[in-house]
């Protein structure tokens, strides 16, 4: 069911923007602003609390923080159709790459990026 | 098709996660943190293009954002998977937001910020 | 004596930048992108530590770090040049802003956003 | 004249955190997670417009603009004073090394990353 929405909620975004006549706006560079100040706000929520803090967060800063990361996701995926990129397909080439960079033997409760170590 | 790989990628994500043992790390406040992390690696992709250039990109370039655009759409997930948040009701909901700030008829082809109208 | 230095690195920024023809990068948006570029670097630095741990940083992150701040401010430096703004004016006038913004009596040992009160 | 100001202005950002007793809130991460959000303001004020239009900003832009600019500019400097760097200094160091990683010969006119050479 879930499943079904991906296209669905895909298809919604691109009609949402082709309706109001963004294309013009919405080039990959504009994206990437607009994913880069989405994400700025979604930092903004949580800013000041415990990392232990955020794990309860209260209704209003969760439905704060639900709205931010909608947003960046919308974006997300709006790049993806600018691109023409697919972006179940793009995830899994990546979690094969990250497979790589991040051993399980050696990156088992240690977070350490694999540049630096 | 695509359908049935969102439920897919996110178990995969979370398997990925879990095998490294990276729960304690990845409090929503850290993750938020990641999202802009990749974001800023996102912007840094098409620093100095003109916007129009991104259209099109060359190979190299549009494989670096391909791949900064999945960590980011990771972490997004991730995020959604330690809030119990479900990515498509939360873009759905986003959406009906969208579409009362942004009313079709006053939103054609203009960008401006409803809160700077 | 360091009060000397704020204008000497001003200009040796600008001609960092004229000496390798960089002013036609160098817009205002561009340079907006290159600070949030640096800014998720500098978050990818104290990314999985806990907030107080960030407080006393082993010699090498202390190190990524001064160097993303120093990207971070020499950017913003750049953005001033190109926009004919005086950095410290235009500290002095947002202090002025922010003290309006979070009174002493409302704001002590809070942190709470103003616009969230 | 704007020499003495900066160790002002680094003085008065200081007493208006601590007469707020912010300082708690002040760690290394928290202060990069807000000058992340700022930034991510910052690319606010100019998302939508082309490069060479950010050039000529209109009043109201530009004094949004400004006014992000100065509070990344207040969080740098916060960072400066919770680690006892020298922003001055820092920012000298890193001229000398991007010296070195932009050769003027090879970077003229040219603003490819170095690691992308």
């Amino acid at each position: 069911m879930e499943d079904e929405s991906l296209a669905a909620v895909r298809e919604k975004i691109s009609k949402f923007c082709g309706e109001r006549d963004w294309g013009k706006f919405h080039t990959p560079k504009n994206l990437a602003m607009a994913i880069g100040s989405e994400s700025g706000e979604l930092l903004d929520t949580m800013l000041w609390m415990e990392s232990k803090e955020s794990v309860n967060l209260d209704e209003k800063t969760k439905s704060l923080v639900q709205e931010e990361l909608a947003d960046i996701l919308i974006y997300c995926f709006r790049l993806c159709e600018v691109l023409s990129l697919d972006p179940i397909e793009i995830i899994n080439k990546k979690i094969k790459i990250n497979d790589e960079k991040y051993p399980l033997l050696e990156s088992r409760g240690n977070s350490t990026k694999y540049s630096r170590r």
